[in-house]
């Protein structure tokens, strides 16, 4: 098995100026897996749900190649739930209502073939449970971790002791301005990498992404699209993405690091034309590779220095 | 005489979280024609001020090839003064002190030299200013109009009347989107693009820039800067950057407008590294130009479809 993710399997409600969707299937683990699945034909996921959540959903994740034997269903419990409302602007939202459920007890146990998993997902999470799966890794070769203010704000100390043991760290622009306490980015991304990650992903939504490693800097821009539906795990669909190219390559240059980024862009594009992880299921691979190329044609000049 | 710019020239008071600068030379005039003159040996300017101009400060546009012959000085009368201070994210800033001076009195008449320009920079200005200069012009190839939600609030009507008779328009994203009515930026431009000009150029500060034609779409990052002291005029001198690029060439493809975008991004960045003017008086050709080689390592990558 390449690639295991652990994270979130929810359900969310999601209200946007161009509609509501109620319980829907979401979580990070879901995105994440879903995006990853366009380049891997097997991964684990670790996680935790409810009786509640639906076979069907279980059903599609196992035909996409997502093993779910570290899917612990929790019989007599509920699911993950989260509530959110975005508004006109889409860069914003509200969070509207947070139900712990089955997550409070979310004890992830790895088996034999998860721990030999080469590359590892840490999706957002409480980074205790993240360092509790970094444990029981065995010899994994790159592990990404993505993480939110939510983190900063309530546990800093577990999260920068997380962070110090992981390659590749994801976060958006204002949590990297929190965690490093730098204002300016370039500024925020060498003090993060200081602390030990040997790359950075700064995620910056409609305005695009940028790499960083301590002598080197990459941007990639974020698909001008007609109808951004909802942005509801577009961050995370980004990470698999990413991950799920740099497992297929096994490579970690940072040229190739280059191209898993857009190929995590491309797959973000889609997850804000639909609610949930709708669209993510109805893409092909010849959609994405159609995508790719407008984004080599969104930033592709030549110059000459007159 | 290859451009002629019209627009504003004042003093400015500019707070940051890094400092102040009081009465120091602003207007989008300045901004526009010293980014300009990287790339024109002469230019023309249309403006007013009043006798508290430095003479020091025309002595110097001078030397840069700035023709003042259309720049009025107004005895017993002061300059437009602005004074205004940016919050700690640099993207927004509020206006403290707006006095109109000799601004009121602008009332633009073209010698024959500057109605014969090929390229016309009509700078942010009360739209009815910018239709009398238009009115003047002779055979233009080329007009770009930079504009705010300022006239979209108070003179929508002359701004859409204005609008429809230039080639290039550049805005911020909420000012396309209060322009258009669409909250969608692609929605927005094609709706922008059908009231007459060819291109949109849309000016996202710090994430970047889009350039907008009826078929096709190019995207240009900002080059992530290790600190930005003061952003007054970064929206003037990519605009001089971009139509001095255009008019030293002479080549209006969608493909060179790419590059004069790069070349506008490139000197807006150096715009942002120190008070006012002062970083675009320091800098030379070969600063630039390893500038815009900065730039295409950015967005510099290849991907193969796997």
């Amino acid at each position: 098995m390449k690639l295991v993710t652990v994270g979130t399997v929810a359900f969310d409600n999601i209200e946007t100026p161009f509609g509501k969707a109620e319980k829907v299937v979401g979580g990070a683990a879901t995105y994440i897996s879903l995006a990853a699945s366009f380049f891997l034909k097997k991964q684990g996921i670790v996680s935790v749900v409810g009786e509640d959540f639906p076979h069907s959903m279980m059903a599609t994740l196992n035909s996409k190649g997502v093993d779910l034997t570290g899917l612990e269903v929790l019989q007599g419990k509920e699911s993950f739930f989260w509530s959110g409302k975005y508004h006109y602007d889409m860069n914003t939202r509200d969070t509207l209502e947070t139900r712990l459920n089955v997550l409070l007890e979310l004890d992830p146990k790895l088996n034999t073939e998860y721990k030999a998993a080469e590359y590892l997902m840490l999706g957002n999470l409480d980074p205790k449970v993240q360092a509790k799966v970094l444990d029981q890794m065995e010899g994994t070769a790159l592990v990404v971790l993505d993480t939110m203010n939510f983190w900063m704000d309530s546990a800093m100390e577990e999260l920068r002791s997380v962070i110090t043991r992981v390659d590749i760290l994801t976060i958006n622009d204002s949590e990297a301005r929190q965690l490093s306490g730098e204002h300016s980015l370039v500024k925020a991304a060498h003090a993060i990498l200081d602390m030990g990650p040997k790359y950075l992903v700064v995620k910056k939504g409609e305005h695009g992404a940028l790499l960083f490693s301590k002598e080197r800097v990459f941007f990639a821009p974020a698909l001008p699209l007609d109808d951004v539906i909802d942005p509801t795990g577009a961050g995370d669909t980004f990470a698999g993405g990413f991950i799920g190219y740099l497992a297929r390559s096994g490579d970690h240059s940072f040229n190739n690091m280059k191209r898993a980024i857009i190929a995590g862009s491309a797959l973000a594009s889609f997850c804000c034309e639909k609610f949930g992880v709708q669209r993510l299921l109805e893409i092909t691979k010849e959609d994405i590779d159609h995508r790719i190329r407008q984004f080599v044609e969104l930033v592709d000049f030549d110059i000459e220095l007159v």
